[in-house]
């Protein structure tokens, strides 16, 4: 049994994955001419920067610049990342040129909490309560659910679906005291432990308990099963899913500062192509796209198929 | 429905699609260090060189001697490829070392038979009765049907799955003919073009035709879909894989010089670990055994795995 969607919705966050782990420095006009390209492949949602710690992630310190500088296509959802509630201060700034949104962000890992936040799972609770209150004060809607490190964690190990599950619930435990309704449960794989077995069985735990809202994958390559994952999430019917250019990005955490990066967005809209699943997106556009991006770093990106070429060419010359 | 095999079946052939596409020249020594280590990490198939012409493929130049340096471990297959009557003598000259068996080899594709092989289907099917034959004479067994391009070509573009069918039917003639049984109808993915569904309609249609043989895959992870073709095929039972430690390899047809080579071996065992499948072999230890391929061959594999670390080690820091 299968139950393919017919459409798959792709979220790029090539832009803000890929230029936050860069060494670089990378020049704006260089992030602004990415993002522009990627407006012109059919995607339809966008993600341009992160508004974080500017000490912390220096490829991110021209955020306000590269958003000012590029030029929006009307159609398309170009969205940033922010943590606090100065990162919110400084999004709010852009509020006509980006779609802004709040998501609750959990992780069902206490040790990834601790490590990567320096909190408690209870603390994250906490702070997220008062973001969130934060965010509905000024308008910016809250209907999204993050789970990070959802199917396995470097410090913690294992993750089962219950302790998914319960994080979930403590995210809606916090929407319904703001009286937000969620529509998306974003679960991402941050650390490269997803296999399909865990896909269905952590999916299949979240969506028994909650049906309505879309469920919506994060992934990550860090170990070459994330195309086989996502196959595993549209058998269940996923059709959400967050993935960057040529592979950018990489991995930050604990002994994998060599690791291959998010899901490669060309690998997934092929997969779908050929699966019949439409995407909107034109995939030969979109390589050349991802061969600029490698042309924009500097060096060589994980995805197999910008090197390769794509199918749709062999059949235009075979035919 | 999924119909997942308890075992999984992984045929190595590392050694001899790696060092046939590197520019070398590398050192038979270093061959044979890794061919060694390779028979410690629980693998039973070892695909140890090529007696192929020399000067087509110079990296094979030293294959009788790689074959005669190696220690045996006893209860490993190792085997060699060739492709006529001079590459089964010097074959033949290995017996006692090496499992030979013979395989009736044709493509799916006619374009890629012209432009690989120089001959029509109707000339390759010539030449395999009387390849078959030969092989008989020296009591080497064939009961292999090996079909390159089953997925699709870049020179034909898509194969349907009948002519898939008809193409094994082909194999199955010369094989009734000679006396012979096939036991094994082995698919190619020579040029990286299956996806998940062209993967089970294929499986399916030549499965309902001949349900007996085994169905082995030999997949390449030309575009990045590999692993999740392995994937759908094990989902269907298929459970024998040919694969190469660190993803050695490399795609030497038309448009696909800088393209990634075979599934990597370390990927494919920890799909099947996390899959609850068993391979019997140390996913640590192919690891370490990916890393000193890297070293041989003087350039970064396509391997994500061997990058990242198994999620046993973290798995044991986190305990």
């Amino acid at each position: 049994m299968s139950d393919y969607p017919k459409f798959v919705e792709i979220h790029e966050e090539g832009p803000r994955e890929g230029f936050q782990i860069e060494p670089g420095p990378i020049p704006t006009a260089e992030k602004v001419r990415l993002i522009e390209a990627l407006a012109e492949t059919g995607l339809h949602h966008i993600q341009v920067c992160s508004f974080v710690n500017t000490r912390l992630v220096p490829g991110w310190a021209d955020a306000e610049a590269t958003v000012a500088d590029f030029k929006a296509k009307p159609g398309i959802h170009y969205t940033g990342l922010w943590f606090n509630a100065n990162g919110l201060e400084r999004a709010l700034a852009f509020r006509d040129k980006l779609t802004l949104a709040g998501a609750i962000s959990l992780t069902a890992s206490e040790g990834f909490t601790r490590k990567n936040l320096n909190r408690s799972h209870a603390e994250n609770l906490a702070a997220m309560r008062k973001q969130t209150a934060l965010h509905l004060s000024h308008h910016v809607p809250v209907n999204r659910i993050g789970v990070m490190a959802a199917f396995g964690c470097n410090y913690q190990g294992d993750i089962s679906a219950a302790q998914v599950v319960s994080t979930v619930a403590d995210g809606m435990a916090i929407a319904a005291e703001n009286g937000t309704r969620i529509e998306v449960i974003s679960l991402a794989d941050t650390m490269g432990w997803a296999a399909p077995h865990r896909i269905e069985n952590v999916i299949g735990e979240v969506r028994a308990r909650w049906p309505e809202p879309t469920i919506a994958l994060h992934l990550h390559d860090t170990r070459g099963l994330a195309v086989a994952n996502a196959a595993a999430a549209m058998r269940m019917g996923v059709a959400q899913f967050d993935s960057t250019v040529g592979g950018l990005g990489g991995c930050p955490f604990a002994g994998q500062k060599g690791a291959a990066g998010n899901i490669c967005t060309e690998e997934l809209v092929l997969l779908c192509a050929e699966m019949g699943i439409d995407t909107g997106i034109d995939l030969d556009h979109l390589i050349e796209v991802g061969r600029m991006a490698e042309e924009i770093v500097g060096h060589v990106l994980p995805s197999e198929l910008i090197h390769a070429g794509s199918l749709d060419a062999f059949r235009r010359q075979a035919a």
